[in-house]
């Protein structure tokens, strides 16, 4: 019987759960090693099987109507000779037989004890909400169930991914042969956990797999214990050809005009809001207000319905309250319009699900596609394009952000703004009853005017599909992720606010990782990535070197380091004699260099120029201490000199500077960062945790090494 | 032989390492349960020893002359009749004469094998460089040797903080019988705890006890295996009494007369700037400028000397050239100042240890306590005292901060300075070679000025000193550390810089939170928890509630919570429907209470008053959305009455605040934090933070439930 034919033997009899054979059966088909074993019809026949098995065995009763053997006497472990074997036979028929008179009794399964010596490990497969098929790794026993100590992949899991999985559990060590144990063969445990994924993925009617204990040691993996249960095959998850996605996003992002449904001349309406910030936003196409009521709108003609605009129409902007929305997107779905942008809220998150459900069916029809409902609107500054209630933001740059929630769309403006963050896009995804994170993505993924990529996030419609346009992204430019939730705390207020539900964080962490996105641990983290990735060119190696004049703030810039995964370069000795040529002989050479704090603007030059020109270093971490020697712009303009004439030259190396000093340090970080170079006063943590944001970046898009 | 004579005859004999005999006396004196065992001569005595202790048992050659013991064949395990002892005891004596033919043989011993299903740990006592006796457990095998879940705390150890270790684990739920198994004696394990820490405080010579494993079940626990290291005694240190202290530092901190020894009229010099910052800063007592070549400076009479002075002189600056402090600071010491202010660079931090030395041994000798030498100086804005030689700095509060590197002293001043932060001091310590952080603690725990503490500190000179002083101070008043030098990368760098040696982190961590104080993770933490954390109330209890316009804010706010170690309270029945009262029938009660985007102040401040008025909620966190129906100065001002309304009322319960919203709520925040609500733009995870630090010390100050 093939695997196919056994789960569907198991539907069939409505049964969710495999037999111990069945599952066998499974992991043969698969490679999936697990102990020797077999039915015994007779006390004869069990010991005459363990002798080719191999002894000590377990016995165990085989019967449809025992489910819990244990309970039932019909479990003996660890029978050492073939007497041992018969007597067994017979006490666990008896046991049975008392348990439970008129069971049906198909025999003992003699089967091979392992363990012996071997480390107890979990394999196992789960179907998760957003991500669907994942195959989760850990070590057994009390680090995965009380330390939770595991890890998980999108399945199907390559052979890479699956010896990638050995080293990303916290112990693992314990593997590699921690305490003079013997290291386990980990090509076995690989392909082990690759034949979970494979198992799952092609037959996804198997809703969990759980291999607990697996016994691995230096011979091989060992599935003692196989638990697998069936269900429904999961629906399919439609997606539009990338092709197609990118022809409707490029219509959404670069319109040659937009019709603002709703457009009011009432100061205060949203609809003039949104009148006045296309217009006071530069936007350089057709203007089109719509409005039942007016021929004319701030001096643009207005229509009475979009049907009456002569011309294709790309966008169309809803400004109407959401009892109008239906009828108002047929005509804008008859029209044609690639892109309906639903600021209305009332829909989904105030509990209108038939609402949404309704306009999401309209636009589907009509192959419009919807972003929202309930947003703020979207900027695409390349275009001067401000569709939305807000206000203009007419700083270039080259970071799109998005944002599910209104509040963050406002800190992400407001942010932007104070900090003169250069931006190609802000997008509101809200409701995302349409429109979500992976059409964006595959808007950006192309789009030349965008160079990194900062999302906030409360679920995923479709995982998988976000992880594939990400991976795809990832390998030309950043994708930063704040997933809100992220705690268990956090997980139920998500549910509460968008209806989503919010897998465990762990697996999200794994597979955004997994997907080469930056996470970001906070808002302002998130921020601040955002502000700081896009400035800072991809280093080419992992060798940090850090540059002080304040040796107290080399100690904490350290420690920063490690907090952000960065490696100190151990200076070779002709790099470390150079250095010391320029510091004073009390400084320290080393990693930190700590230069010393009444050091002239030359030494900070030279020593910087030098970490700048040589090969071997891969970025530089600048700390610098306020004193009348260097004052803080001496300091921010010899930099901002030194970094740019060094990339002309060709060294071009992502550098961070922290600032300790009196309030003239603010403008200094401020001067760096206008140019280029990204720099924070008050704080060693930051620079370094947003050179650690691009390193795990350019680990992601395989750059590094 | 009683302990003492045990520890004195190994010492006697040069041996750094009691025998286990030896290890096994000082346990039973201390009532630490080990395997019974005995010595045997002969194979008879052996079998005999076994019958008595109770079978199976474990042999070992007892010899001085053989090390390894398991290497020489010596040690048998699971002898489980008397017939296998007698062969046992012959077969060790062969091969242990095979290994070593001379070796003298004073038996072998019999010993009790324990751990059959009890639970291994490791209890042990180490000597620190930094705080002496520390005492650790942890779980035995991976748990502690591969994932270093591990707790430390000084010895000696009450029974209750004991107790306490066994929570400190990450693994503290095996204790309590995880995976079904019997829970550990806890009372058992914690008595063995504080017995290895009575042993240590008892003998200061022993150096290190590696009680590895102890197995612990439901009966007890039982040292299966004792090693004790034993050593010089440490030397005491010297403490001054607190009243001496407190004398001291109060003619520092609130002296009538200070000299600047290198005052000087010149413009750039050091001296001057002393000077110029004393008499700008409005110091109202005597100034007393010293210098041999002048008259008068800034219009002020000058001395030659110190000597010259008339009348009590409390202070010395001291702005000359390294080489010149010694014969100054003998003057000093004659004239009877208590304390030398040591500017001058050029000391142990450049390489002079001798001269720092020099310095050291003269302010001993004449009873004055110096700060530094390689500092900033010092303010005291409650006295006008701003004696440094960097700006003055006028703005009072309560918060007095001490930096032990003069780059973060400069990243004090001008975060204090932009962010108005009132402080009552700030001090740099530098070198440290007299006055460190338990002198300042003594003074600042009496100091009304001061309601928190924040320190930067590279390196403890005296941990108990410190823990001892922090412990008074943090009954009253908050303790903010942070704690350079945390990673073993950054640990490695304070090494390069102080030449302090900086213990592995994890002690320090332990003992610092034992000590209640708040440990913050970087230099931005703790200047932000320095500025918030006197603004808030003490909290009365653990409940805290979220008050959020932004939903999206809300599941920002939650994850933060976890991070900070922060309860979200249940709401009760009655209290949901009072908030329900005030919100939208799509808003979310439960808590996060999420009020939505759209309301306006009256929703804020209904739902706030609720929120401070009921006496099971002990804290809020406000999320804020920017509205047009809300604008931020309108938040901030309805915030900052309703707050101030309700502690009118006797309501006082800490409230934090996240701004999310376009640039005016920067000004929203500051107008709140200017009226004691502590608020941030752009972050949910900064207000959260500091709520959590605050937490931490009400904890800590025993305040909480």
């Amino acid at each position: 019987m093939d695997p196919r034919q056994v789960i569907e033997r198991a539907r069939a009899e409505g049964r969710a759960a495999l037999t111990a054979p069945e599952g066998r059966l499974l992991c043969e088909a698969y490679g999936i090693a697990t102990p020797g074993e077999g039915l015994a019809g007779s006390a004869e026949e069990a010991a005459e099987l363990a002798g080719k098995i191999g002894l000590p065995v377990v016995l165990k009763i085989v019967s449809p109507d025992i489910l819990h053997k244990t309970d039932a006497g019909g479990v003996l472990v660890g029978l050492r000779t073939p007497e041992e074997v018969r007597q067994g036979y017979d006490t666990i028929l008896a046991n049975a037989r008392a348990h439970a008179a008129g069971a049906r009794i198909d025999g003992v399964q003699v089967q091979q004890l392992v363990g012996g010596g071997g480390l107890e490990v979990i394999v196992g497969a789960v179907t998760d909400p957003t991500f669907g098929k994942v195959v989760a790794f850990g070590l057994g026993g009390v680090l995965v169930e009380v330390l939770k100590d595991v890890t998980f992949r999108l399945a199907p899991v390559s052979g890479d991914d699956a010896l990638a999985m050995l080293d990303d559990i916290r112990a693992a060590e314990v593997l590699r042969g921690a305490r003079g144990a013997e290291p386990v063969d980990r090509a076995a445990l690989a392909a082990l956990i690759e034949r979970v994924g494979r198992l799952v993925t092609d037959h996804p009617e198997i809703v969990e797999v759980d291999l607990n204990p697996v016994f691995a040691d230096a011979r091989g993996a060992v599935a003692a214990d196989v638990r697998i249960l069936v269900g429904d095959r999961p629906e399919e998850v439609a997606r539009l050809p990338r092709e197609e996605i990118l022809r409707q996003m490029t219509r959404i992002f670069k319109p040659r005009s937009v019709a603002v449904i709703g457009a009011s001349a009432e100061t205060g309406k949203i609809g003039n809001s949104v009148m006045r910030n296309l217009i006071d936003g530069g936007y350089r196409g057709r203007i089109l207000p719509i409005n039942p009521k007016a021929d004319e709108i701030m001096g643009l003609p207005a229509y009475k319905s979009v049907a009456d605009v002569p011309g294709e129409v790309d966008v169309a902007v809803f400004a109407i309250p959401a009892k109008f929305v239906a009828a108002a997107l047929e005509e804008v779905g008859e029209k044609g319009v690639a892109g309906a942008v639903m600021i209305p809220s009332g829909f989904a998150e105030t509990g209108n699900v038939e609402g949404q459900k309704e306009i999401v069916e309209i636009a589907r029809r009509h192959g419009v596609r919807m972003l929202g409902p309930n947003i703020y609107g979207y900027y695409y500054t390349p275009e001067n394009l401000c569709a939305t209630f807000c206000t203009p933001y007419d700083v270039r740059g080259s970071v799109a952000l998005t944002s599910q929630s209104g509040g963050i769309g406002m800190a992400i403006l407001g942010f932007s703004r104070t900090t003169r963050m250069g931006v190609s896009a802000i997008v509101g995804v809200g409701n995302k009853a349409d429109v979500d994170e992976d059409d964006l993505l595959t808007f950006f993924e192309q789009d030349d005017n965008t160079k990194a990529v900062a999302m906030h996030l409360e679920d995923l419609k479709d995982g998988r599909g976000f992880v594939d346009a990400a991976r795809r992204v990832v390998r030309q430019k950043p994708v930063i992720v704040l997933k809100a939730g992220r705690t268990a705390m956090g997980a139920r207020a998500a549910g509460s606010h968008t209806g989503a539900l919010a897998g465990d964080d762990k697996v999200y962490d794994d597979i955004l990782r997994q997907a080469g996105v930056v996470r970001a641990p906070g808002l302002n983290d998130m921020l601040e990535y955002a502000r700081a990735l896009p400035l800072m060119p991809a280093p080419q190696g992992e060798n940090v070197v850090i540059i002080t004049g304040a040796g107290g703030s080399g100690v904490l810039l350290s420690d920063a380091c490690v907090d952000a995964g960065l490696t100190l370069m151990e200076i070779p000795p002709d790099l470390d004699a150079a250095f010391r040529a320029y510091i004073p002989p009390f400084g320290a050479a080393g990693n930190p260099i700590d230069i010393t704090g009444g050091e002239p603007p030359a030494t900070y030059e030279n020593t910087i120029r030098l970490g700048l020109g040589d090969d071997r270093v891969h970025a530089l971490v600048l700390g610098y201490w306020h004193t009348i020697v260097t004052p803080p712009m001496v300091f921010a303009e010899l930099v901002a000199r030194v970094v740019a004439e060094e990339r002309e030259k060709g060294n071009v190396k992502p550098v961070v500077a922290s600032l300790a000093g009196d309030t003239e340090v603010e403008e200094a970080s401020e001067y760096l960062f206008q140019h280029g170079v990204v720099a924070y006063p008050y704080t060693t943590e930051k620079p370094v945790a947003v050179l650690g944001a691009k390193y795990r970046w350019a680990r992601a898009a395989g750059l590094l090494r």
